[in-house]
């Protein structure tokens, strides 16, 4: 396949470094600053939202979003196929369409709090939202053009073109063909998010939808599925998203969302320092948990810094939404001083999230339990 | 008036701290990213669109997004008037609609490239966007509500609570009662953003739209709004929001949008440095300009780090959407090499733009012109 690595061009080298981890005590920089200014979080007290309202879904473009206007745009499902696809919007949503309400984070979530920290995008934890994806299942589309015998993974190429540590590409990821063509989770091509056109952030008109998968593998703007013989080695693949310890070690590929909660911040924030205050007495306390292996099962809320825990109320398993967040609920009673709020979640695999961090190069698969820290004031 | 200026609680210093400058070299801080995180600016790109679609409007929030319902919330108008009104949400659908194209802009834009630079929302220069609002003049409530001779100022309170540099407070923001009821330009009283429902975080239900002046002044969530006979002296009138030097300089308060040219930057993007590549040949710019003064009349565009100047083609005066930004374009015929790119905004009251920046102790009204470097390529 063509392009697969993209291309290494030297004269990039003047715009394009090579990753690297921050020194000690070294603050953000404008660069991780200028993508957070494009990029952005849920803010957490939308956590309230069963379905996360447009523009509040946490976004990560890559490289510029681009204008892919429908009318132009066309699907191609090629190479390990008998039967290759060429197919505009209007063939796409003339299949029965499907609609599936999916739990999303990005790989790098919680990596602006790793010490050292590696820089790039410098999510603190809000990087997550939940939506529901209309589309046309994949393993559709592949039954169609028939998947040869050799075939052994899908490649998937967006239009989004940039440069990353000096390889110049249009963003490109692959799936195992299980993957791909299964069922549990079913992979959608969509085209509607939340009942409308895609907005031009999440990958208009037409994106992948993996439920359960970190969002690198949720390829936007998506213009090409070529079925290959042998494993996709492109940068995204082999370079980038990998639990690597060092700048030689490629490590594991990252792939599912780790086990996660978190709380809305109860009371009222300080505009600058962002810490919380409430009243004392009775507060309630709130929020999701989602893992991309299994249902959560448990949701353990600490008021005392990690010291004690106690079981908060898990709604009930949602058939009709297995890859959406679950809502959990508590009370804590409050008293004056200061006090560390945390959630933790634990999945039918029996998955948790850990109250130490381990740590790997690219930031990626952090699921260290969160800390809210709250001031209580004394009785009015 | 109750409650104008909050209340200054001692033990809400302990998270609430009061404003200061970042010391020399000292990175982004925590606090400062978890404000970007939260809100978003444009990604340039989006500058393509006439209006910006959803999610990529620019967003800032104080405190937290509150969970305000359509159903139980009223808008108060009171004080110094003849007959109080209470409106819910069908009342203020049943006046005549108006809608009113928008360019809106933080006070706060370019605050991150100040030196030093002023702690707070850390803007680089993407905190802009322009929609179409829907809603009712806000002098047809005036009128309908009999205004007293005595009024001289408008106070708009929302329903956003938190605490800034130790005093709690809903935001509060005060207009001159000329402002509220001109006419030009017409202050709404918005409960519609691009024709759906106002997002949560643009104030749902209902906001104040200022056409012209910058986004402090576009209170959300709004619940009352009272007439006054003197002036008021909250906290983001009387301390936030003033062009003062120091802390003992009251300064003159921020009112409306200086002008600004911004360009699309062209090519394609490092994910990590966000500098542009191109190559070399005709390379179209263009991006969009506006001033809350008076119409924009000239856009400069320099290929040479502000050297030379050369005029771009400006879109013509669009007499329907005076308030919104406009479109200029111009080509480049890009020579291998390192160029930085820059576009300049003139208005019809003769404002432009500086190529070194006023300094102001809370970073606002900053319109430096924007920079952009670009790598021309060798040809392929």
């Amino acid at each position: 396949m063509e392009d697969a690595e993209g291309t290494q061009d030297a004269p990039l080298g003047r715009i394009s470094a090579p990753g690297r981890l921050a020194g000690p005590g070294e603050g953000i920089g404008l660069d991780e600053l200028a993508l957070a200014a494009r990029n952005h979080g849920l803010p957490l007290e939308a956590l309230r939202y069963d379905v996360t309202p447009p523009g509040l879904h946490y976004v990560l473009v890559h490289y510029d979003i681009p204008a892919v206007e429908a009318e132009g745009w066309r699907l191609t499902v090629r190479g390990r196929v008998r039967t290759p696809l060429t197919l505009d919007l209007a063939a796409l949503r003339s299949y029965e369409p499907v609609t599936r309400r999916v739990t999303m984070e990005c790989a790098g979530n919680g990596r602006a709090r790793l010490s050292p920290r590696p820089v790039s995008q410098p999510w603190l934890v809000e990087a997550v939202g939940t939506a529901e994806w209309t589309g046309v299942p994949l393993q559709v589309l592949l039954a169609e053009a028939g998947v040869a015998a050799d075939a052994v993974e899908a490649v998937f190429t967006g239009v989004d073109h940039g440069v990353e540590r000096g390889v110049e590409q249009d963003y490109r990821r692959s799936l195992p063909l299980a993957v791909a063509s299964g069922h549990d989770p079913e992979v959608l091509v969509a085209y509607a998010m939340n009942g409308s056109p895609l907005p031009p952030q999440h990958g208009r008109p037409v994106r992948l939808v993996v439920p359960g998968w970190y969002g690198m593998a949720q390829v936007k703007w998506l213009r090409d599925i070529t079925l290959t013989a042998t494993a996709f080695t492109g940068f995204q693949q082999t370079v980038a998203y990998r639990y690597g310890q060092s700048r030689d070690d490629p490590g594991e590929p990252v792939t599912r969302i780790a086990p996660r909660a978190l709380m809305i911040p109860p009371g009222f924030p300080d505009f600058m320092s962002r810490a919380r205050a409430v009243r004392p007495g009775t507060v309630e306390l709130e929020g999701r948990a989602w893992s991309g292996y299994a249902p959560v099962v448990r949701v353990e809320v600490s008021t005392d810094d990690g010291l004690t825990w106690h079981d908060a109320d898990l709604a009930a398993p949602d058939t009709e939404h297995p890859w959406a967040w679950r809502h959990w609920r508590t009370t804590w009673t409050a008293t004056p001083g200061t006090h560390v709020l945390s959630a933790r979640a634990t999945d039918a695999e029996d998955r948790t999230q850990p109250l130490a961090q381990p740590w790997n190069r690219g930031g990626f698969g952090n699921n260290l339990v969160q800390r809210v820290p709250v001031l209580c004031l004394e009785p009015d």
